[in-house]
């Protein structure tokens, strides 16, 4: 087909030829001044804004709770478990308030994450869900979207933009702790180079706290594959940490397997404690005992900052907990 | 807000009224006749239902190549491992062709499949894959959305509708004719009782064929849990196969853990097979012989199939192949 048969954006100018008025008056409509229209053509140009699928910037606020259905979301990859069950969630709460969620990997090879978000935005979406780690470059762009935004599982808050997460770095000094509390003394973290994590950090202030040696720092990938090749380095480096707090269950999980290739045993010889609480680790052995992200909590909130933004403070933290099982050394129920 | 203000769909009136002609020319236009329309008169109507949207049930299969650039996925759940790869690939496949994908799971509790078809099929979307199974009316809904639909995974050809999936029935001959292989002759299957199971099919005639008892036949839900359960039983009822063939890896991973609280070792006391071949079954122990879906092949088979129907086949079905790894009883590399 040729490019000219694609549809093009809704303008302004199509608002005020359908509707039979001055793109001057669309605008005042629109914005609620400066000057007043009459109710009938207030309710021409409306009809005509919403027969049209149009969504000016500025109008984009006050016309999403009534215009759109749908919510979009984009996460980094939904195959890892996390983020699968995050969608699930997400999916669920959006349903609750009979809101469709189109959910938008952003590891396109062929798209840029700028693309996907600009794509999302185009296709007359009400709210826009970002459980992605975005560019300086990318953040500005959301920040000028003109929809409601939420950030999901960021560390910290974003700035302009609402947010809801996790305390990370308390999360992860309750696993740090934790292990802490089992007599361990030399604690590994492996985690992700990408930018700074917070987990990283609750790991550190944790150990300074306790007056013990900073354990090995290892950054890998987050992926089973991840946690594999970084159990393997250990491995190899010939000196075993006596226990690890890992920075998700997909990474616990791949160092398990490591582990267990090296002869190593956990929790016997290393000790595991990971983060995310989702339902994988309870069936892989030992049971990891691992930090829990309110998901549904985090769920309901994050849909409900989207639809109703003064109902919800801007940024909302959630503590975690810890699940108890095997990995690190206790006789778990 | 007032149900008044949702948005409504939009009606050839809507067309005639905006491209300033009468809806009997607009019918002519886009039924190419029975009248002729001037050039422009038709330019000035193709206008019209491109800026507002417009997709009458008839027209839509030949307006849709050039005005939707997005696809629609129902999945059942896109939290099991074997449907989140799926999508994945799916997401990809779509991504190649400049298509976003719209994935909707179909396990919402608010709402039934039947309305989640019809709000995908209302989002002027391209196309509509299917990796769910669907009652009945659910499929003569489907076959009559007017849009180019691929059913994926689907126990053999649908009536009237396209589909991609695998030969499960083969790829379960496969799994249990490589436990005979092993010298086992008493196989158990679990598998869901959902609909008949073109797996367990392929379980009982390669029984038959080798001329072996049929095994324990265990019904359960596809999940974790499901596999958990089912293997609760089997080391409840004191009677252990020798083997099982598992008809998804999640049934796999969950009946791993059973066992092994059960005091059952894999594959010592218990070989398992499993189906599906997704990543995760590589990071349990012992790693998990599995029946592989070709997941890359189908998803970029399904996306063509819903893009360009007439260059695909009405009815795609692949092979499976064997991974082997340590839960059959191989020495696997």
């Amino acid at each position: 087909m040729a490019e000219g048969s694609r549809p093009r954006s809704v303008t302004r100018a199509d608002v005020a030829r359908y509707a039979g008025v001055s793109t001057a008056v669309v605008s005042y409509v629109l914005n609620d001044g400066p000057k007043a229209v009459a109710p009938l053509t207030k309710e021409r140009v409306l009809d005509a804004v919403r027969v049209l699928g149009y969504r000016p910037n500025l109008a984009a606020r006050a016309l999403s709770k009534g215009q759109a259905d749908m919510l979009g979301l984009l996460v980094n990859d939904n195959r890892n478990p996390f983020f699968a069950e995050l969608c699930h969630a997400l999916d669920q709460a959006s349903a609750d308030r009979a809101r469709q969620l189109l959910i938008v990997n952003s590891d396109r090879l062929q798209v840029s994450t700028s693309e996907q978000i600009r794509d999302l935005v185009s296709r007359q979406i009400g709210g826009l869900l970002i459980a992605s780690v975005l560019t300086a470059g990318e953040q500005a762009l959301v920040e000028h979207v003109g929809i409601p935004t939420v950030m999901i599982g960021q560390f910290g808050e974003v700035d302009g933009l609402a947010g809801v997460s996790v305390d990370f770095a308390a999360g992860a000094r309750l696993g740090v702790e934790h292990l802490i509390g089992h007599g361990y003394t030399d604690i590994a973290f492996i985690g992700s180079a990408a930018r700074s994590d917070a987990r990283e950090r609750g790991w550190h202030e944790a150990l300074t706290d306790a007056r013990l040696p900073h354990g090995v720092l290892t950054h890998t990938t987050f992926s089973y594959q991840g946690g594999y090749e970084a159990g393997r380095r250990l491995i190899d480096s010939g000196r075993l940490p006596r226990a690890v707090l890992a920075a998700s269950d997909q990474i616990a999980v791949g160092l398990l397997t490591a582990l267990r290739e090296g002869g190593a045993r956990v929790p016997e010889d290393v000790a595991i404690v990971s983060f995310d609480g989702t339902t994988a680790v309870d069936y892989v052995w030992p049971r990891v005992t691992t930090v829990v992200q309110p998901l549904e909590q985090m769920a309901e909130t994050a849909i409900r900052a989207v639809l109703e933004p003064d109902s919800v403070p801007r940024y909302v933290e959630f503590a975690t907990h810890l699940r108890v099982r095997e990995s690190c050394g206790c006789t778990a129920s």
